[in-house]
């Protein structure tokens, strides 16, 4: 699944402080992490990337099946925080709260660096 | 601390599976994240960014002083942990071992949407 085209709109991480950062990261099980993957997504769809203030959101899935980690960029952490606890969220949250329990974090980015040299696509 | 000048190489999350990407995070506490920060940096600074395959790394320190949190790029999955066994990173991993157990995870970037109008910086 990727909602990319083009991949000229890939969120860049944000060391020069423009936005919010927040790295939420959810423990899952192998046997759950597909379907909790699928509620995450359904409820940014659905709601979380149509509220005030929202810049982007990745979604990245362990390898060894026991995480699922949602790296998302906010105009302000206000707007990501009044995100949380709007209601109309609750119905989408529920049932991700009965597979994982989330922990959610605000960051700077304190430092980024790039090999000069970069792999090439493909 | 930033280790950009014109921010035209920030690192992007890589939806496209160019390379591979790890999410480490590290717990501490916040009278500790400073130092454990500093320690990951001389880490990264001395040796990582050294290594075979290394492509990029970037630091995210918790509002809250409870974690940091390493997003990092590497041309293969193997080169991440080849460096992760280097004997010669061992010397600056000991002290970090001191401060923190930190947990390192391969991911696969399932998903990544952006706004279609982003803030503008300042």
């Amino acid at each position: 699944m990727n909602d990319h085209t083009g991949g000229t709109t890939m969120p860049q991480i944000d060391v020069d402080g423009t936005c919010a950062t927040f790295i939420n990261v959810f423990p899952t099980r192998p046997r759950d992490q597909q379907k909790l993957l699928d509620l995450l997504l359904s409820a940014h769809e659905n709601v979380i990337r149509h509220r005030p203030g929202y810049v982007s959101s990745s979604f990245h899935r362990s390898v060894d099946g026991y995480l699922i980690v949602d790296y998302t960029q906010w105009e302000r952490r206000e707007d990501f925080e009044a995100m949380v606890r709007d209601p109309a969220v609750l119905p989408y949250f529920a049932p991700i709260g009965e597979l994982t329990t989330g922990e959610q974090h605000a960051y700077d980015v304190v430092f980024s660096h790039e090999a000069a040299s970069l792999p090439t696509a493909g």
